[in-house]
């Protein structure tokens, strides 16, 4: 037998170009949309061939962005506030196998190229696999939600300044979409901010995070997060500039190791979380 | 950025002692158990806390028993009766990332032992990640099934001679378990055998599989699988050999890699499937 082995399938091309301001779910976003080109050397032609009658499918993906180095057994949900939950009673992105399981709408597919929505994933997310979502296997009928069912979502009401309602008109001009307007009131209604965000922003700190080719500047307060600009031509803050820069790095060790032919995945020396 | 890495969590026992008599999908058998433990390094009284709280989970799981060389882009699954689809529009285990994904019923959680039913993975199945199912989030309303919609899997009759009868009672009480009986109805109404199989056994060949602790042996008649025997203390035949000659080598591969403290899962080079 030969070593277990995975492969990148292709990259997503999403409109979140930053972990900040990504859904934490899919679905949650319906406008939130994205692009998925298998690579060649999987016969797109033929490996996609029936999909398109399939309305829904499922990416795995790896969580390349994650920075943390090593697992901690109990995770802060922000639906918890506060509280906290086993690893493996969450979908955090910190776990032994950094997999993800998103639920992705099929739009359309092009060629190669699947047009999905309702993506939760940023932008060059690696793809492991795309298998078809079957309702007949899929969804397990009277299933209990667990923890989830009494922690709702902390939910924020949107509004944009006047500035920004015609930033808004001119970017779905210059980007050729409609209802960039409900997916920002999208984005921004599960209230981005982690807790430490939360409490360093409760004076109504301006924040901002990357979609699409602009940058969403936007203050909380009293629950409701104002969108004051949407900026073009601006440069990801120093937080984000970490993550684009882990991913830069994760790119370059990506082609290394594909010009040598292989890219390890290692199961890890095991580390001990918290220890 | 550290490299990607991926991690086995347990390997799940389960009923199922090979992969011919393994249901194609979960969820089909609802009898068909399995125990999974998390290992140690993993903390499970903290890792686990709050899942007992839900009523199913995903298995993210590696295809470890695959013998494939080589990935096909296109696949015949057994309810297309001989028809074929891209393989990104199918669930068979032979993709480029050989990774599962299974959703089973939890029953109760024990210490670090999940108890699960509803398995379609074989014994010793390395699991790669759990995670709890949110109805919320996995299922999508209105989804459509695809090709999947208007092809049934093959159903057959099942019925058991004078002697399995008293065999299944005789297990049952061996085993502490009720359901056989029912357990193997579900299994066997699925029709296990592949086209080449169905081929070769036109004429009732008497074919069988390892559950449990007993070896099923049965025969397929005009649509009707009658159980003739449940057998202890048989070995499996030859192609069922290869399999766990598979699983050992592999097995053994993972205890030096262990021990050498990483286990590879590598990107492997690019192979044309066909070519």
């Amino acid at each position: 037998m030969t070593s277990p082995s995975l492969r990148v399938i292709g990259r997503l091309r999403s409109c979140f170009r930053e972990k900040f301001g990504t859904p934490r779910q899919p679905l949650l976003v319906p406008g939130a949309t994205a692009t998925l080109t298998v690579a060649r050397e999987h016969l797109p032609e033929h490996s996609l061939s029936g999909l398109d009658r399939f309305s829904h499918v499922w990416l795995l993906s790896y969580f390349h962005l994650n920075t943390n180095k090593m697992v901690r057994p109990k995770i802060h949900p922000p639906r918890l506030r506060g509280g906290s939950i086993g690893l493996f009673a969450s979908r955090s992105p910190h776990r032994p196998s950094p997999i993800g399981l998103s639920l992705a709408r099929l739009v359309r597919i092009e060629g190669a190229t699947l047009h999905l929505a309702g993506i939760d994933l940023v932008d060059e997310t690696p793809i492991l696999d795309i298998k078809p979502y079957i309702p007949e296997w899929d969804i397990a009928t009277g299933a209990t939600a667990g923890w989830t069912k009494d922690a709702p979502f902390p939910s924020l009401n949107v509004d944009f300044s006047p500035a920004a309602a015609k930033d808004v008109k001119a970017a779905e001009k210059r980007l050729r979409v409609n209802g960039v307007e409900k997916l920002l009131r999208d984005i921004l209604t599960q209230d981005l901010r982690n807790p430490r965000d939360r409490a360093q922003n409760a004076n109504g700190l301006e924040l901002g995070f990357f979609l699409h080719d602009f940058e969403t500047r936007f203050v909380v307060r009293d629950g409701t997060a104002t969108v004051v600009r949407l900026l073009t031509g601006t440069v990801m803050h120093k937080k984000e500039s970490r993550a684009a820069h882990c991913a830069r790095q994760e790119s370059n060790l990506d082609t290394r190791l594909r010009r040598a032919g292989h890219y390890p995945l290692c199961y890890e020396r095991n580390r001990r979380p918290g220890a």
